[in-house]
């Protein structure tokens, strides 16, 4: 089998464009072909097993990423997008805006057929219990029948890349009951309650509260971008602040410090389980090819892991699998919907 | 100086009555004067300090709160906002269904001349970073002006009870650009950048990402119901796995187990902090009188923590610095808007 080829936006990381090629050297050393995009003077030496195309134009700052991406076919971003489009590559990946990454996709690669909306969908790391959280950033605002998408496609990449047989799927709510939500959640409870019945892609838990998203209740949480975006970097934010907590705790006193020195070991597990850069960031679902958005604070390991995720994805079929699904479920635009008459008010706050 | 008297709703906690009846001695032990609704029967022998009115009727659990309410006169939440209306109790405490304190405040207490919508404001459990979030869940969707007034009700909660001078207030969002976030986060970010300038009443720090919860920057962070709701829970939940993972790891080898023994003492420090039962629960702000919602599932100690809530609160006079804060800032309904354009759009979705 020939080896996946993974095409990789060099600019917007943080550390710069020669962090994201170590990255890429790392994940070339473990069998993936890659063509890195970048300014070849600040990449330097080309890394073994690396191919480098001088893009050095970044429109990773732009604050207007649609019209940026539309303007500049030469922007890095664009040409990974356009490389995959052209099928010199089957994947992409940019650590630059999410937008941006958007933009391109959506210009180069196109959308699925059917698809409403791409959404980013992300391995969350959670100690023992991984779930599939989607839509973490692509759509600030959506109408139910983009989430009832987001809740198959999320089951097809469960299914795919973890292995998980028949998902448990559930919509994040601020209540379990089937009233509890925005418009867009009680309508999306009612289509999915009606259409998951006997479905073989996934089981419908119904909604779920912000504490579930821990608890391993679910195998895929679907939301809206807004708020999977907010719950993805309290995530981050707060694993980061406890484990900095605990470390203070473990240097409080004499006694906890020589009890912090025996537990390190046991506690260096748990670190490397909650830290984000190991999943590799999020996939892009609902393009014809496959994309990958890597923070772009992430270390070469992250941009690595974030190459190895695009490649298992590209092995694993994730955009045929997740468009099969979708077709299954009858969940593609144009498709007719199951007729579902919301059982509530989606208004928690009564008139008096 | 007369005691505060709080009026408590005894249904609708998972322990039952009598644990909140427990949590009323502990408040009444304090210094608070407590009269309890609920079914005598159940709340059994009449603790010290706590005078009981027997109030069987509970509608914590009823789908429809808002109509409940209206119909249900003789419900213990009912009960406890008319005490508050007529004067015979200072502020309200339940721990019911949030829907059904809400819909009771409403009618009895009546909201705030000029409050568009009340709010639920609390004081999150992180460690080392107190914040005052809000709105924790009275509000599925909001528009701009509504978070504006949570702005200035926020600030003015942490002036009043955590004595912070001039609040730093942030909107929350999926991005730092004032460009990023729902329509609604777009024209308030706006509003509150113009309205906020040179104000002594907080300072608008702009918008701050899901991170930023646990990051220090802010002392008032403002969402919607929905988004808030789900994140403090997410703060809750995921506190006590990270906490369960690090157990879990000082129990893995006898190496760990040592010094998991050495360092627990040193750690209750911490547990303590992200206890959500220490805050006492939500402000529910907006009303002519204060009410504070505890979670249900709340032993004694969270309870009686919700009833010094209560009662600091009406010692601090929070309902009236917040409607002063409100007034001066000229966010009241009825006041003419700052004018404000947004600049830029609110979705990052590009079309195409």
């Amino acid at each position: 089998m020939a080896p996946v080829t993974v095409a990789v936006d060099a600019n917007g990381a943080d550390l710069g464009p020669a962090e994201v090629a170590a990255g890429a050297a790392i994940a070339a050393a473990r069998g993936v072909r890659v063509v890195l995009y970048g300014p070849a003077e600040e990449i330097g030496a080309v890394p073994d097993g690396v191919e480098v195309v001088d893009a050095p134009a970044s429109i990773a700052k732009d604050p207007d990423p649609a019209r940026a991406a539309r303007s500049n076919p030469d922007a890095s971003i664009v040409r990974v997008a356009a490389a995959v489009a052209a099928g010199d590559a089957d994947a992409f990946v940019s650590g630059g805006s999410t937008g941006a990454a958007l933009a391109a996709g959506l210009f180069q690669v196109k959308r699925g057929r059917g698809i409403y909306r791409p959404a980013l969908a992300v391995p969350v790391p959670i100690p023992g219990n991984p779930i599939t959280f989607l839509d973490v950033g692509a759509n600030v605002e959506v109408r139910s029948e983009h989430l009832v998408q987001f809740a198959f496609m999320g089951a097809a990449l469960a299914q795919t890349v973890l292995g998980v047989e028949r998902p448990r799927v559930a919509l994040l709510s601020n209540g379990e009951e089937p009233t509890k939500g925005t418009a867009a959640v009680v309508e999306a409870h009612a289509v999915l309650a009606a259409r998951a019945v006997g479905s073989p892609a996934l089981e419908f838990l119904g909604n779920v509260e912000g504490n579930d998203i821990t608890s391993g209740v679910a195998d895929v949480i679907v939301t809206d971008g807004f708020t999977g975006n907010i719950a993805l970097k309290l995530i981050e934010g707060l694993s980061q602040s406890i484990l900095g907590a605990v470390r203070d705790a473990a240097l409080s006193t004499p006694r906890a410090k020589a009890g912090g020195a025996l537990l390190r070991p046991a506690l260096g597990g748990l670190r490397e389980q909650i830290d984000p850069e190991g999943p590799g960031g999020a996939y892009l679902l609902g393009l014809r090819r496959l994309g990958v958005v890597p923070h772009g604070r992430f270390t070469r390991y992250g941009f690595s892991q974030a190459i190895l995720l695009a490649a298992r994805g590209v092995s694993g079929d994730v955009v045929g699998r997740t468009h099969a699904a979708l077709t299954a479920a009858g969940a593609l635009k144009g498709t007719p919907q199951v007729p579902a008459a919301p059982s509530g008010s989606a208004a928690s706050v009564p008139s008096p």
